[in-house]
């Protein structure tokens, strides 16, 4: 269940792809390319409601229609061309679309003119492992535009809501669809920082427990990593967010902003969430370190009690060993009995003093 | 003594409760699942007092009155629809009433035309335990609405007060309750904050006295989290309290601002403390390592000291021990007692060593 | 010479005094209980000086007197009566008696229509203890109230200058003596801060050359927390006296700015040595562990010399100690002899191996 | 491929070069020493494209032409008096000059009537090793400067594209030539936080595999001075990025503002990474510091397992090897074998001990 | 060539000399005590050139002369009626002369009417020691006053420059001499962060090479007392030159301003030094606690090593060195033999053993 950290670290890939390429390239730099682009458009408004889908991004422009709001979902960022249609009919700046197929970039929000581009990033569950997707918004006056990475997203419950008209959503106009795709996206955040949470009280659980193993600290250090590429994703979401709410043109009605702000709520918790548990791990290492220290110092305390009763014993042992040829005591016929005596006693004051110490 | 951190780290439910729902929803998260809801009424002016309970909300809609102010108290919410009903009535936004159930909100503040929304978190002691309990208010021109998860708060000192008509509290407005109630949530925080100072000093003397166990590094892990926790309800609190001061409608009356500005007070006195004891906590891990190293070195001085006296005297006995046909020191008379005087001259010297060495 | 932690530490009572009482009542929390509140009034213009003291704040009214400045100075707060009279008499709002009282109150400055009121903390030495102690000031046009938990403060040098008309302070308003108290107050953190500049160093020189023992540790610990609670002293001290700077109602004079200017460097030449003095402490716990480090490094290597010698030698000992019927080394005259050589060459192998390592 | 230090390190050199020396004097304090100062020029516009070299700045002049681009390259800076003489040419403030050949100048931007002069950092692989070059440029109305320590850098592609046309380059003005340059830069950044990446993943691995060695902390330590090194010529590059997006002089286009947009995206990111790698270097001393406690706990746990074993074992061998004349278990024909009996069930009693204590 | 920690460690004094003395008191606080106060005037336009000195400040009110700079440089402090007597000649307000001679005084800088008040600190080279000096400016029209503490300064390449009129300083109003005395001082203060830089270097390399000793310990310590005390010199400083640079009095001309701004990119270049430094020296300790503990582990296993492999042969020898009248072993003829070829079967199984686990 633990976070792929390759993929959520090599934003930017290593190989030169991107490198010295012109400005406004569109590269696709993630790593699930796929052959074909599909298109999925849910056309909308508070009587009707009608869903499409097609592997050709040009169906989409016969959808425009003033009187409903249209949402085209594209997914596949690999085949850029198809991309580049859209974004020519659009009118989109060369810019966005390198931004859109460039899964490096960060979240960040864009005004312009007609519409906002929204960068962001989905976590989500597939198949017990967090994907972390690039997803890239353009919402106009009537229509929204989604970039997707690949097939599999959290919008489910938006589809569902718009086929059956549940809620607000089919009366609202293109910024409240917006706004429920972003309150998707960061209602999946709380699940991947709830795991986050699991997997740092399950690691407090094992330092005490389990037999030190080296596991444990790379299973700390992989924590720490994760949390740190999650905050990466959720921070600047925060901005974007905060600047949402902030934001002045006609694009975003008045009766979605408090939507907004309940939205920059969440996101605020979760990031307060993410140092919380950014603090525990960073602690988890110094609470190991005093494991390993507390195990060893019973180590040496079995080595100091075994080896401080027996070596004197050994030695008094080794005296009577001995081959003089006049030692007193060894023809004396209870000497061996008083010697265990002798020996007996020690043993004791030994464990006395032992037992002082607090060491048994 | 201890917070449950579990009912304090979970803020949002693990589970998918609130996940995917439509936004304005109101679903309760938290743990105080109750089957009814209790309406607790206080009307009052500076003649009159009147108290009224009941189990439905609607009871509540007979009190308005434009001369007195009155104070619905609603303790649980797990039934949601009692809660919408008085939503309905005074025309509260959606989001306020989703606000109000989901106990993983953090403190906040929004102003309305007609009243104020505030979110904050009761910290108090209930049978040895730290009871966190959300709490939200609506605080408009003569009214002020709570609503807790559960029986039980900190306001019965406000209500006596309004009963008995002590201080100014019956002549004021429902901005002053609202300032009375928010001082009783703050007072409560410095009971909590000093037993988190004597846990630490009870930490600062177990650590010299007592026997290293395990257990001291799970409280002080335990200590981090509950401060950590402690620390996401304060801070934004602070905040909150910061904007009521700088409040600029009507709802907030000069006379009360005074107090608020003595709140704040409180409220930063309260956050410097618990970043003192977070400082103090942290310490304290460094300072058991030292006392474990410390233990150490005295578990291995003894160790050395018995193994380095009596490890080259046992050599020397065997020596005499070896069967050799030829040995000329066996056959001499006093060679048992002349070993013996070496031997005690080898345990003097390494005596002295050892003294001058501050090992002993 | 250590600080009293206990004191303060616990800011704010540990009982519930405060707790749920009404806002703006009177209740002295701190330590210093006295019977009697003693006031002392100095009436002084730049010709005349009297010097006047009593039990009874009472006596204190007739000397108000446009013509001169008086300063009336309380010791002893927890005789609140006494307190609230002159409140009255003054026309102090409520929450202003309050903080006099309230020892747990942080340094600020709060502005009012005729007179400024200072909470500042006084730390000097009396009996090689630091006391600290919460001091008020009402500071109005003509007049300075002082209000302190007990007899005794840094204020002697400024009564010794207005009595001995020494310096410019007789011809001066009633801000020039607040800056002139505030002045020997800041002076006294100089000797407080230096007295800790002093430990750190015994500190640093102790951890060198003496025995661990725990009490290193304790004084780390115990400085450690010297310094944050110091440092909340200061701290709010330094924006009372940065907000005192920029003041601009009639109270503060433009030829005193210049003099809190000064003071305004003085205070943060406290703060940055406080902070300094704070990355001391904390890097002395790592100096110690390398040291306990050092020093069990130096442990480990005697026992592995005296181990790693004697065990093999004893070992060659123990096989001519065997009893078999058929040895034949044992039977050879010079076995003995060339044992010993052998023994020797081994032991002098030894110590160069270990001379090589450079653990000798 | 690791960085030189040294060279990063000592921004300003050790020597007294630069020191007392009057402001404004020319003096290259680089290690890149080259007699001869290379000009590079290529003049273009949309249809135009000309490339000149030559070894003397004067060269440079004749090439002013209203209507194209041109664009100096100047490599070695070691030889003053020609850049000087290119400064008085285009007057240049004696300043910008000394910042010019003043490789520890830090990146800045700095805004004049008729021209902007950035200073910033080339990071580049070279060899295997990565170069730090600084570098100045001159963007002017139709001009462009760039100034660089040596032969090499990292704007082939932008030579390229601007020869064959490729891209927007050749139909824009110079301020557009300057942002290819700074993206150039920007680009080669991520390949350099890419090795980083890199190195630490593979310490991790080492840190769990490896033997430990003194390398591996010099790693540590290395790497960490790298990043704080890359940091300083990232972080202030940031700001220059910033302020040239809100820059408002004509020297700018709007046109060119949605690119270093872009290019800001892209440095922000590169910071981000920074901290993420930081964060993640000091880690790796902790996890090193419980590697070497793990693994002297198991070096701990063989000897204690050894010793405890066998010291008890031998004792109760020593004692039958005493020589008294009366020790009754001597003649007993079967003392020896139940002695080996005894000896078996002690050994295997400490196996089972010490299986329970999880140490094997 | 260690900084003298005393002497900068305590910016005021320890004793009580300026505490609770009258504000405005000149008393010199510092080391350097010096009987006399030496004056040292230039006196220049672009023309003329004037050098002059004196042990009485008196002689500097002659060379007031409208049409030249005049330099007054006064050394040693300690004398503070001669420092008075050019104060009320200069009209300069108490509390400057105050601050002219408390060396605790941190930098800073204040404008008044007709003239500027700079204090800052010299650190430079004497003797192979770092000197820590006070130094005050007073900046007018066509004077300039500079106070230092003893004879001595890093000034001289400014006063070559004026006697030869090199570079453009005698052309320049007295603002220009103020920037050049401040070049020179920061010129400096990169000659000691380059021998800060040094000593890291060498404590490294220390750290791997050397045996330990507890005064790598005390030397990491006090270059972090060292880089502390050097930062409180540098960032006020900075803060002042950035104040400079934004001053809009007449005092400072618009063609001194760029040269300021150089200086300012000079000092931040000095604080990121610094930072890296602190970063760097803090890392040490942690680097050298891992130095250590590897030492220790490979004491460790040289024990371990060799007792694991003694203890158990040296039992086997015990057992055969029995007295039992029946071990039927001890008759065989080939016993002892097969023994030896037992023990070292064992041997060589315990060295197999060890290899494996690659601690040999």
């Amino acid at each position: 269940m633990a976070l792929k950290p390759k993929s959520l670290l090599l934003r930017r890939p290593k190989n030169t792809k991107t490198v010295n390429q012109i400005p406004g390239t569109m590269t696709y730099v993630g790593r699930k390319e796929s052959a074909t682009t599909k298109l999925d458009v849910i056309d909308y408004n508070l009587e009707n409601y009608e869903r499409f889908t097609s592997t050709s991004t040009e169906d989409a422009f016969k959808f425009v229609d003033e009187d409903r709001i249209t949402w085209f979902n594209i997914d596949g960022l690999s085949n850029v061309d198809e991309i580049k249609k859209l974004g020519e009919y659009y009118e989109l700046h060369p810019l966005i679309l390198e931004d859109i197929v460039n899964t490096g970039q960060r979240p960040k929000i864009e005004e312009y003119q007609d519409y906002l581009f929204i960068v962001s990033k989905m976590l989500y569950y597939r198949d017990g492992n967090i994907e972390n997707e690039h997803i890239s918004m353009i919402v106009g006056r009537n229509y929204l535009l989604t970039f997707q990475e690949s097939d599999g997203d959290v919008f489910d419950s938006v589809r569902e809501r718009l086929e059956n008209a549940r809620g607000r959503i089919r009366g609202r106009t293109a910024d409240y669809l917006m706004f429920a795709l972003l309150d998707s996206i960061i209602d999946n955040y709380f699940l991947v920082i709830d795991d986050i949470s699991d997997r740092i009280e399950t690691l407090e659980s094992d330092l005490f427990t389990a037999k030190p193993q080296e596991n444990i600290t790379q299973e700390i250090q992989e924590l720490k990593s994760t949390i740190l590429r999650i905050r990466r994703s959720v921070f600047p979401l925060r901005e974007v967010v905060g600047r949402l709410e902030k934001m002045e043109n006609g694009l975003i009605k008045d009766s979605t902003i408090n939507y907004i702000r309940d939205l920059h709520d969440h996101i605020v918790q979760i990031s307060e969430n993410i140092e919380i548990y950014r603090e525990m791990v960073w602690g988890l290492m110094d609470l190991y370190m005093t494991t390993i220290s507390n195990k060893m110092n019973e180590v040496m305390k079995v080595l100091t009690i075994m080896a401080s009763i027996f070596i004197p014993l050994t030695f008094i042992a080794g005296i009577y060993g001995m081959n003089f040829e006049y030692i007193p005591e060894l023809e004396w016929k209870y000497s061996y009995f008083v010697l265990w005596g002798i020996m007996i006693i020690i043993f004791l004051c030994m464990l006395y003093y032992f037992k002082r110490k607090k060491w048994l």
